[in-house]
């Protein structure tokens, strides 16, 4: 194993680690014996987590440590983030006699994480939840944080809590297995990251472009540690999304969510956030905020990463105005866009001119 | 309007006030607009509650105050604690565009107390959530202490969570209406603080029977904000039942539950309370814990006001002591009971000998 990364998220009088590895899997019944005492531990996945062993790997770790191991799986994909799949994990808990001092882990993407994360927040008023994540998108963004849930038939995670977990265990070489798709999708939140948050990191990135794309382990590690950092350093200044900081997570997302909206959620998250940021780039751009050279350089380091730039197929400009006024994060009907300042910066700004959304997005 | 008590609810860096008065309904807009800004007021009540008048009476009160107010009603009774009502209300929520801005308050017993904190736990990962418990077992009881949920079709309060409210509204005024077995219910409670937590309370019962029977508003103001002021001070002690305090809330209640199932849910949670406070009295004269005294004494006190003291009908001695070792509170397999030492005191016994089980309960 090679040296791990630990990042330290600080709540209030609470913290817990987030490692990043590479091939540190097994490391997982190590690290959760420091929580003992542990009567069980559940672990949630979804069948092709399964498929490629992670699951099992995981649970052959813990039952090493002589702790109880329960295996759950679901269908994979977004169709199993509903109250349908919740209820009956709920009442296999029961079944199972999983107690308060039960740990539940969940080894998967975001769907396991979310799902699971809500299972932890509400089974018998809330039991322990360790995280796992085993695609781009989950180890660089959903996993952080402490956002659980599930979704209704007309509203993603309309459902749920903040739950922040005993500890996130990453290993980078589970990413060598992901379908190149959703490869690139967690690329999207990375790249979001670099250009919104933190110069250092986007010109990691541009400097590293080969690596990313053949999907270096090393070259990984560096990279997801620094996104749970800048995530976890802003969650710790906002952690219920009170204060006005948690917000600028959202680049390119009010714009990223009306896409998945119109491609029923065809379009993968992080490829919605990755052409709602160019989007973003160009709003701020007719604003006035970034030049032009702002955007190009933005859009190279899209496109040498492989991530679209354009408005998909079946994205209508007047639909995507009007689902926007919708949005879960609009505040008394306004709408609010994240927009950058500069490389590695950006502010909520919620007085846009509605003409400069009239142009082409 | 007679003199308001105030008994604050002090949790780590927050606290909240529970106002208990009589005839004080109406406080309820001005209550709530010390919490401003409040996009909309979404009062759940039940079908009962509603045809009392009180719902819509708080519905004015704050609709006075200018904040948009909605009035949601489900069926009464425990069969609406239900995954399917709760699903029906996330879905109204949504529908009628309830924002992160809003505060969901439950006018009625514990049933609309419960899933209602419980729809404001999870609605849009949590909204604020507001209590104006109506039955004496929600003033005394269940609006107090944070814990909200629903239950599975094999286990009450399975799924849920703890939410403190921004406050706590009590008119005992509201008492006047509530059918006698409901009230009590709620004694059987209210007895429960005096014998295990509070001397003075249970002289102070003793003293005012004649009061108590005719439901006299003065005096249940005291008697409820004394049982509030009870468990606040062990639920400051024990937010999430972790620290050994808040399991001293529990006298009667392992004994309780199981008399419940066993009825179907039929027997009111206070009444099986009453009767498992007996049967846990007289496991503690066995134990050589408390005196024949004591017993009678409590004894007493129960038949004064109307309350039950033998093992209800249909109930077995054999799956008593069979489903009390399935108890959501029992840990690693072992029985727990909360016993008397004197009146107004109590502690955790888990080394119970099971021989002193097999005589009459």
């Amino acid at each position: 194993m090679s040296d791990l990364q630990i990042i330290s998220v600080a709540l209030g009088n609470r913290s817990y680690d987030i490692e990043v590895g590479a091939e540190n899997l097994e490391h997982i019944g190590s690290f959760l014996t420091t929580f003992q005492p542990i009567s069980t531990a559940v672990i949630l996945t979804d069948e092709n987590v399964i498929q490629h062993g992670y699951a099992h790997r995981v649970a052959e770790s813990i039952a090493e440590t002589g702790i109880d191991v329960h295996l759950l799986s679901i269908a994979a994909g977004e169709q199993s983030k509903t109250i349908e799949t919740a209820t009956t994990l709920w009442e296999t808990l029961l079944e199972e006699g999983i107690d308060r001092k039960s740990v539940l882990i969940s080894v998967g993407g975001g769907v396991v994480g979310d799902l699971g994360g809500f299972i932890a927040a509400t089974y018998a008023r809330g039991i322990r939840f360790f995280q796992v994540p085993t695609t781009l998108l989950a180890q660089v963004d959903s996993s952080v944080g402490g956002k659980v849930g599930i979704d209704l038939p007309k509203a993603k995670n309309m459902v749920g809590a903040f739950l922040q977990p005993l500890g996130v265990l990453i290993d980078t070489k589970t990413l060598q297995t992901l379908p190149e798709n959703q490869y690139r999708s967690g690329l999207g939140e990375v790249v979001k990251y670099g250009v919104s948050l933190d110069a250092k990191l986007f010109q990691f990135l541009e400097a590293n472009i080969e690596k990313i794309n053949i999907r270096h382990v090393e070259i990984l590690k560096q990279i997801i540690a620094d996104c749970c950092r800048i995530k976890a350093q802003i969650v710790a200044e906002d952690e219920f999304e009170t204060a006005g900081r948690r917000v600028l997570l959202n680049y390119g997302h009010t714009f990223a969510h009306a896409f998945e909206i119109q491609s029923h959620f065809t379009l993968l998250h992080g490829l919605a956030v990755s052409i709602g940021s160019i989007c973003a780039a160009r709003l701020a751009v007719r604003a006035g905020l970034v030049n032009e050279i702002f955007l190009k350089r933005q859009i190279r380091l899209h496109q040498a990463l492989g991530l679209p730039t354009e408005m998909p197929d079946g994205v209508d400009r007047k639909q995507t105005i009007e689902l926007m006024r919708h949005d879960k994060k609009t505040e008394f009907g306004k709408l609010r866009f994240i927009l950058p300042t500069d490389i590695g910066s950006c502010r909520l700004v919620d007085d846009v001119d509605l003409r400069l959304l009239e142009c082409e997005l």
